[in-house]
């Protein structure tokens, strides 16, 4: 691959050859890159934003990312947030400090991901920040999106008697991170052997290239269903059934034989000696969703396979439960610091 | 000073203590702090965004920089950059992310910076993201504004016969740099000598603690005058000239002895031989806004003393032109990457 020095193009062209294939795909999109700021009209509909700041060696690691990858995960972390609102997003922006380690082919390739998950989920990017670091990458991106102020879901409207949903699987991204943990390890030691990832390729997908559920949010608007409360789930889903219980002062009763695990989770956490509910309870990164819903509106989920009633929302002084498989009760609590 | 280490507050600990002095001050601002995303009401008026990415050892050096001047100046330059769309800002996301070198006192500073900038320019903090970095300190900061269709200024609609304005002073922030990393050297070749920054508090504020020129955008909006282009001075005069006339396809002719130099600047320049007109079109860092209005609305001007005419857009086949106090005519030209 050629190697263009970031020097040789200087900060503009940089700029240029990083959003030349920025389509913009939403009227609301009045300007985009190339002026002081960006031009949203949201017209009546509220406007929802989010921001996330990546460091390389903290939340990713380079020697098992792909960069193409990374760019799209960046913006997928962020779309996540705003799903979790009940809102629509609309617009992005990225901002990357970047060492003289890369090239421009390499951040090209970062890139390539970020559009692609723009053209992904119809959203535009709308400007940012390029500039030079002392050391290693890092990504900040900004997501905006739009709802009515009717739909919006917050975290700390949770009621007692409420149904507790999660989409999706749990615990696959972190089971995939200790196997490329544990192939890098490999590799350090002995550079000539070939990563075997082989049938890996969900697990390892769900941390390198996860989703945000667009298809929930879809489904949701498509059933009338409004969450009475909604989350996504970014730090494992003992951290954020936390958060909305703290914060609409609710308890709640999860059961633990209800959690949806993926088979190949569960055969890679055996291998790995794991405990399959710890993966799925403390795992993190599996960018799934976590709602309340109304009693009534439960058998609406039928229509969608990927949704699972986990648990129920219970008055705040019994507390924050996990109803064992053995059948014991074990009172939940989070990991504490996001990052290791 | 207390020192806490972070891991002993934890994630939202810290969000906690960070965020708590975060009074909403703008009735746009439905939710803040706290949830998945931040929620802003814009109603009919059009919403403005910017982000910016500052980087340790690039953008700052925190040798001479106390962390509660960086954590003002964070937010001004992007209040700068809204300012620059002639629009109000209104709220901003503040993301951080930081080794185990900062105490939660030293990001407490930080912090104290960004809500005295809050404060000051009646913007609220309403999201952020606080995490880990493996070494030195990043930091992210979006700010959202608003304003009528009508009123916004762009930098590509300058046209032929429009007169070029600044406000303020220019190449003091690049002097004042000049000045620190001199004392910077001095204090690392013998620790024991105290800095001589006295009578020098003008150029070393203009780049340590700048403004965003809110008192121009309130003066342009009193006086009726809308703006032909604007943009704010980040990068120097010369290259912000360059953005207008190349997205607006007109040339430029630069009046050299109306360039506004302070004293101070003057002084200081000389005494590092540095060349004054070099300083005020290549110093960059000055956030003052540079724009062009109509030769009718000239005379309006006259009524803030802090703006002044430097020069006149004239067609592009007659270039981007420098008059200089010898009489000569010179090309300008760009100074290509941002941060050395």
């Amino acid at each position: 691959m050629a190697r263009t020095e970031l020097s040789e193009l200087g900060e503009f062209g940089l700029i240029e050859v990083l959003t030349k294939d920025a389509k913009i795909k939403n009227k609301s999109t009045l300007r985009g890159v190339g002026d002081d700021a960006a031009v949203i009209d949201h017209g009546d509909k509220k406007t929802v934003i989010s921001t996330d700041l990546l460091i390389e060696n903290v939340h990713f690691d380079l020697i098992y990312t792909p960069l193409k990858h990374l760019g799209y995960k960046s913006v997928i972390v962020n779309l996540s947030d705003i799903y979790a609102m009940n809102a629509k997003p609309t617009q992005i922006t990225v901002s990357v400090a970047l060492s003289n380690r890369f090239s421009v082919e390499a951040i090209a390739e970062f890139y390539k991901g970020v559009h692609l998950a723009c053209e992904q989920y119809g959203v535009d990017l709308i400007g940012g920040d390029t500039t030079s670091s002392v050391k290693g990458l890092a990504i900040s991106v900004t997501a905006i999106g739009e709802a009515n102020e009717e739909d919006l879901v917050y975290r700390d409207t949770a009621q007692v008697g409420d149904l507790v949903c999660v989409s999706g699987f749990l615990g696959g991204a972190y089971v995939g991170l200790q196997l490329l943990e544990r192939e890098k390890q490999v590799y350090l030691e002995q550079p000539e052997m070939q990563p075997d990832l082989e049938d890996k390729s969900y697990i390892v997908g769900k941390l390198l290239k996860p989703e945000a559920r667009q298809d929930v949010y879809d489904f949701l608007a498509k059933q009338g269903i409004k969450p009475t409360s909604m989350i996504d789930i970014s730090d494992g889903l003992s951290s954020e059934i936390l958060h909305i219980c703290r914060q609409s002062d609710v308890g709640v009763l999860i059961e633990e034989n209800q959690l949806p695990i993926a088979q190949e989770t569960q055969l890679k956490a055996f291998d790995f000696k794991l405990d399959t509910t710890v993966c799925a309870m403390h795992g993190g990164e599996d960018y799934e969703l976590l709602f309340t819903i109304k009693p009534e509106d439960a058998e609406k989920l039928l229509f969608m396979i990927d949704l699972k009633i986990i648990g129920e929302i219970i008055p705040p002084e019994d507390g924050i439960m996990l109803h064992t498989i053995g059948g014991n009760m074990k009172e939940l609590i989070a990991q504490g610091w996001r990052h290791h």
